[in-house]
């Protein structure tokens, strides 16, 4: 179990300045009381106060999704609602969510019954029970990259793919491609849809010519991009843009077997920087979602939601991070 | 000058219990504590604490748009950024803005001079000469209806005109119309150019011929329409959606003065729900924008991007106000 003593340790500080931290003590400054509250948090400490239950209540419902390691796309999205929430006194409960349990009971049910004041719900399918019922539910619901048409209850939060898939644009025309490609996932979410978009309006925004020929709609897995990388590059590929950092790593791990030299002759973008991205050689360039700030972001705009403001869409930057698979056209 | 007793006469309970909430109390509740110091930003009423000032300023920039009465169009957004701003504990100074101002000093320069953390910008044009230097600002910056590309510092806040837009042909084409025109301001800003698409985008979703004939840009002042009204009405327009109110209005009185029956002959929608839109007669149906929500967002956005958190775009849902301009084709 996590103690005073190791947010202390990791933090560098006295433990009884800790405990001035957590229990909002006068005579130390507002931002390290954040710091050592966010820590306290990222560590899993537990203080009595939060034991003891407030009547502010959030609950995140996670699916489709692994959040449990710090390597998993969903794990800083939660650590960044958690610190934003708590940090205004909110208790917040974490409830992995499959398709049989929203079948129990409706949402709405679900979140009155439980005392929950808002929810926000991360990796659901469009088909899943709930999505159809957040048309018309009451209770202040965020949603990560899914967008529900007309109600004023429920709002969208993600990473602007139009501004992403753009800067990827710009960087391989920089290094003076034309022939780029797009390895996108299914056709059958908001973000695949919206990346799809955005790769045929920034390559005419280029003025570069799009061929039907140089896309294609793959699954957000490893496997899934050599189905697909052969027949990209016999019609001339010479950059290819991954709709997910899975997709961009199972693309160097084919060209690998297909003895095709990245980049030098074959340039590869993935979106999402996740750690492997990092980690796999060559070092993947990569368009990168701020997933702390997502989560914080998420709370912020369902506190605005809890506070009567409808807002809708909250969309943050992407970044463009440059590292080894791209290089200038030889 | 307003008083303590002002406030407790408009809300109705004691001046003890005023002084209680402007003095953050223990012993009354959270909810009428966050009532009293919105009414008082409100009336204007100025504590001792305000006046003293804090470290914590943001300001406010205004041009091109009237603030000053409660009718205006700029009134109620201030005032939401205010109040959610002071209960916040920030210090909001508001200041009118012109392009030669904007010549005499940078806007980073300015900020930095005059100790403000972040800057909140309403009806900026284009060519303003603090729109260019925003593209490089490391001040953090919320924009009001503009948005500016690729800098992580800047967010665009306003209304999605893509749901408004839709949610009035859906109106219409229930009343039976096809033939429906659009009315827009001139297309060099980025909202008239979101309302041009919108519309194009909706009328091809329900599958209505989208005919250039229908399609006007004027202005956003009430004397423009009279100039498009005629060619609109001889190419068969049964409905009009108007760019904004004061289009709608004009159109309300030119058909008058061309005695065409609205809208027995022809249905007029508006934008933005002014106060004028309830006071002409007949009532004018219209798009709604919460300008007391959006203030409200926006001060929530500059937050985030002064907690670094790279904000790009927040938009709040519009709704659909119904009133008398518009009826079942005949």
């Amino acid at each position: 179990m996590v103690t005073i003593k190791d947010i202390a340790d990791r933090l560098g500080i006295a433990p009884s300045t800790v405990s001035k931290g957590l229990n909002d003590a006068n005579d130390i400054s507002p931002e390290l009381k954040k710091l050592v509250l966010d820590t306290s948090i990222e560590m899993g400490y537990v203080t009595k106060k939060m034991k003891k239950g407030t009547r502010k209540r959030l609950c995140i419902f996670i699916e489709n999704m692994q959040y449990r390691n710090p390597t998993d796309f969903g794990f800083d999205i939660i650590l960044g609602f958690k610190q934003a929430a708590v940090r205004n006194n909110w208790e917040v409960t974490i409830t992995p969510m499959t398709p049989m349990l929203q079948l129990r009971d409706p949402y709405d049910r679900y979140m009155v019954k439980n005392n929950f004041h808002g929810g926000f719900l991360i990796g659901f399918a469009l088909k899943d029970p709930w999505m159809t019922q957040l048309s018309t539910t009451t209770i202040p619901t965020v949603l990560f990259d899914n967008y529900i048409i007309k109600n004023p209850n429920v709002a969208y939060v993600g990473t602007d793919s139009f501004e992403g898939i753009d800067m990827a644009i710009d960087h391989l025309t920089e290094l003076g491609h034309t022939k780029i490609a797009l390895l996108n996932g299914s056709l059958n979410s908001m973000v695949t849809n919206n990346r799809y978009d955005a790769y045929i309006t920034s390559m005419r925004n280029h003025k570069l010519k799009v061929d039907e020929n140089l896309i294609a709609h793959g699954y957000y897995v490893e496997d899934s991009a050599k189905y697909h990388l052969p027949s990209l590059i016999a019609h001339g590929a010479t950059a290819i843009i991954c709709g997910n950092d899975l997709l961009a790593v199972g693309a160097i791990k084919e060209c690998e077997h297909l003895e095709i030299k990245v980049p030098q002759e074959l340039s590869i973008i993935g979106f999402d920087n996740l750690p492997i991205a990092e980690e796999i050689s060559p070092a993947l360039t990569t368009i990168g979602q701020d997933r702390i700030n997502l989560g914080r972001c998420s709370y912020s705009t369902l506190f605005l939601l809890i506070d009567k403001v409808s807002a809708s869409k909250s969309l943050l930057r992407p970044q463009l991070i440059v590292r080894d698979t791209t290089c200038k056209i030889i």
